[in-house]
């Protein structure tokens, strides 16, 4: 039978800390968790270790795992357990804050750790081979940065060999479409640690990528019933402090800005603005539902040592909406909301989506009556099942404000990222006190629905940039066509030939400088530039191109009005293939 | 010989300050300039004076006239003036505010005013027909909230009375275009005081007239060279102190928000962020010019008092652009943006758009060489003559970083409103040390040029619905087309020809309410609608629509295709008729 992958990494995360307490005697012993790949360990180490000791103590664990020690589980009381871990000072601190009662201890080969468990029988259970320290990095201590610093050392463990070799290519590959590393390359975005970290610049290709973007989102939001509004990016106290950021949200607010006599905050959400414009007048029954999206821009605070390329980021571009509607309506309009964000993630490629509902927290925290969050749930659950998703359920995983879908999507290397969210919200419309005239001229409280559909647009733009390589389809592409002279007597062709595709709307450019026709297709492939054109004295003569397709395929004597067509037809169709 | 219109206000201003101390002895005299259309006099008052207590002050100024009285100036040493103006606290505050030397005094019917003068000969010069004294409102003395609240009464003055009632009919055509209140009649926008006042929120209506006005926008400035780029709304103190902001600017900016241990600012200006993309990579002369533009929302404090619904606000988005250029390229590239600004403006329906060219400032404060600024302005006028525009030189006027072109525009009425700028900048690029490798291999500064084309799509949005009184071309009207039943009966074909519309990617509406007909026209009437369908038992049977034009033309039995290919073809040429 196989093993349970978590148990070997919880346990192979022991033997990493045995084995360091074996080489470096006096090391202080943080936390072990197991993580998505594997697992990592915090240690204050006596003296420096680097990337350059992983390797002995990756042999250290070998031969402790070839032992085949047991994994022994002991209930102790919290002061049995105070002697046990008398010189690990973290440890000790853990202990003060478990509850009363007995604590359960893991032991190895002479070696005790404090955990919950549950872990493998033996240390001849995890495949030696299937383990692979990684890399050392810093770590406060609980994520403090006024904690001492600890050296934490991550590593890869899986089930067997063929499961660690698999992700390691994975990895490679990853690291080959880092967005960060292709940002640069293509020349699409920038961050300035000097004018403020996590902030992003679009340049002028990332700037095509995102018209581009937006503009097909806005066409489809308007075709499928939605509003666009725009609204300010700070608001006055008042606003969130009737909305309840101000009690439930401040730690990822900015601190305010004083204008005349009043603290304004720069906006962490859209929200209580479209609700402003709701309130801007009377609603019926008749107008509902409102539908209304924005591509709105908020600033969130992230500890610096998070931030990372366009993923983590503190500020960013919610493809936001809100949906106000009538308690007959909510269920048509979840399936609606869920339709539309499907067919949106598969115009852009994603094949696989799950989604995953979070339902109501146990306990009193909550707000909202049982029954609006039996039919909100009822509703996601509807949505799910007509959609024929693939989905899990968090129980109790919901915000304290409604029950939410979020969809992930599986990348071209197998990774899942979250983009959608779709989220009930009962506090805010209780709070602001929004209001519509139902038919029996009762004023009723609306349901009121957020959804981010890519989530944002600069993170996306970083899923995308590693699901595509930077080989965008050809109507996100900041380049679509580049023309390249074999000699440069053709260059009047050339420009010719630009100019006519520019007339089209097709993003041209030619490449006419002095350097050699080979270095220019290296630059055009390199660039992800979908199509090259290549014009000699045949194709100048018949008023032809010679077409190389970013995927290796040529054609040749191609008419050029046969080729606008076709990158036309590629770009209306929002083609991903070439 | 007609009177200059100029001194007619100056010397009314004093006749009403007369006719204010005949009818409330005892109030204190602030100052009473001329202004655009008229003057105003600041009074402290003994007793509350309001709008009802004009027309005897009105009476008053007329008997005063009409006695012929002389306008005699005296020079008098300070000493003396302080003894004239020994009871008027204002006037000697003025007076210890003056330059040492004599002070002139102007005195007509025994009434004496401390003034520079130049004044008519007679009272009896102003034409009593001619004068209006408009409305009372409070103005603080100096413009300084901690000084006392006086009380400013306006009046119009105009050389005959021709002129006035001209101006009254302006000022009433003015109100009934008043944005503010077609904003709220069309549903288009808000401002929330209880959110912080000057921010505006765009509801779906305003947001389709933006959301085709940015498309537009996007697609000409893409046709014309321009790459688009997206900035943070947000810069660390590094990134205005560099770009001198928080030295010359800081009294327009909010106060800063902390982010772990720095201060940021919201941006009042997108420059700094545009030179931190030029300063990403090295730039080539190859590379220039570059045409960098940006629908950046920016945020400015302006005092409460001086806020104006769309057109004086304290967030909005400029439509801005900055050039980066060798001197080679300066004079066709200056050429280019004002060709471009003209193109953009004709094309939304200003004929008459004048030039106000300001040149350096006298005296030291201005940066950049004296050629650089002899050369940019000379690029400026050139552009200015080449385009056969009418230009006034407001000489010394300029900003101290650089010349400018204002670009002016006529609405409908015959105001004139500043849309665009173009703006050297010989400080920015300084500061922040720009550079490209010229074709010698030596490293050079490149001409840095600021351009906002609309100004800003909030003002512009105000502008433009005053000068269309909401009637929007067709390519910019949130509702394209209204379908109307004659009776419900028809609804069926009311909801096939709107969702054929739709289709095509019109803004359709079906109007299927239980109002009557007429209600329904009258609705769409003023909505400003641009065209209403109206259908019937002879239209779905035949398969047509009968016609309404926004502007009272009719045309029965019209083919659906046929209306549909005019409404895109109006549409597609951006066309200001129907």
């Amino acid at each position: 039978m196989a093993v349970d992958v978590s148990l070997v990494r919880h346990s192979a995360a022991h033997v990493l800390a045995e084995a360091v307490l074996h080489l470096y005697p006096g090391t202080k012993l943080g936390i072990g968790p197991a993580i998505e790949d594997g697992f990592y360990y915090d240690f204050l180490f006596p003296a420096p270790v680097t990337n350059n000791d992983l390797p002995a103590i990756e042999k250290e664990m070998r031969r402790i795992i070839s032992q085949d020690h047991a994994f022994v589980r002991r209930e102790v009381t919290k002061d049995e357990a105070r002697h046990i871990f008398a010189d690990q000072p973290f440890k000790l601190e853990l202990i003060e804050g478990l509850e009363e009662g007995t604590v359960s201890v893991y032991e190895q080969d002479g070696f005790v750790d404090l955990c919950r468990g549950p872990h493998l029988e033996s240390t001849r259970q995890i495949r030696p081979d299937a383990i692979k320290l990684r890399t050392v990095a810093g770590a406060y201590w609980r994520g403090d940065e006024k904690r001492p610093m600890l050296t934490r050392i991550y590593a890869l463990a899986f089930a067997d060999k063929e499961s660690l070799a698999a992700h390691l290519k994975m990895l490679e590959e990853a690291e080959r479409r880092d967005h960060r590393k292709l940002g640069k390359e293509l020349d699409l975005f920038s961050t300035h640690e000097e004018a403020g970290p996590g902030l992003v610049y679009w340049h002028p290709k990332g700037g095509r990528f995102r018209v581009a973007l937006e503009n097909w989102w806005r066409e489809e939001h308007y075709k499928n019933g939605y509003e666009i509004l725009f609204t300010p990016h700070i608001g006055k106290s008042w606003l969130w402090e009737t909305s309840g950021h101000l009690g439930f949200y401040k730690e990822n607010m900015y601190s305010p800005m004083k204008i005349d006599e009043d603290d304004y905050y720069i906006k962490p959400m859209n929200c209580p603005f479209h609700i402003m414009v709701y309130k801007s007048q009377t609603r019926s029954y008749r107008d509902l539902p409102l539908r209304w999206a924005e591509l709105g821009t908020v600033y969130r605070y992230e500890r610096s040592g998070t931030l990372h390329g366009l993923m983590r980021v503190r500020g960013f571009t919610q493809d936001d909406a809100h949906i106000f509607c009538t308690p007959e309506q909510i269920e048509s309009e979840i399936a609606e909301v869920l339709r539309f964000s499907l067919f949106m993630l598969k115009t852009l490629g994603f094949k696989e989506i799950n989604a995953y509902l979070a339902t109501k927290p146990k306990g009193d925290g909550s707000v909202g009556a049982p029954q609006l969050w039996a039919q909100a749930t009822e509703s996601l659950k509807k949505a799910i099942e007509k959609e024929g998703l693939k989905y899990e359920i968090d129980e109790g995983g919901g915000a304290f404000y409604g029950p939410k879908i979020d969809l992930k999507v599986k990348d071209a290397i197998g990774r899942e990222w979250q983009l959608t969210t779709i989220q009930f919200d009962f506090n805010m419309s209780e709070r602001f006190g929004i209001e519509y005239i139902d038919a029996d001229g009762q004023r009723k409280r609306p349901y009121m629905v957020h959804r981010a559909l890519l989530g944002s647009l600069e993170r996306f733009f970083g899923v995308y940039l590693e699901h595509t390589a930077g080989a965008f389809p050809v109507w996100l592409s900041p380049d679509q066509v580049a023309v390249i002279p074999v000699a440069s007597t053709f260059s009047g062709y050339v420009q010719d030939v630009v100019a006519e595709l520019k007339k089209k709307n097709i993003r041209a450019v030619g490449l006419l400088s002095d350097e050699r026709m080979n270095a220019k297709i290296r630059y055009a492939q390199n660039q992800k530039i979908p199509y090259m054109l290549v014009v000699g004295q045949k194709e100048q003569d018949d008023k032809t191109v010679s077409v190389r397709y970013r995927d290796g395929r040529q054609e040749n004597a191609v008419s050029l009005g046969d080729f606008v067509a076709h990158v036309l037809d590629k770009v209306a169709s929002n083609a991903l293939d070439l």
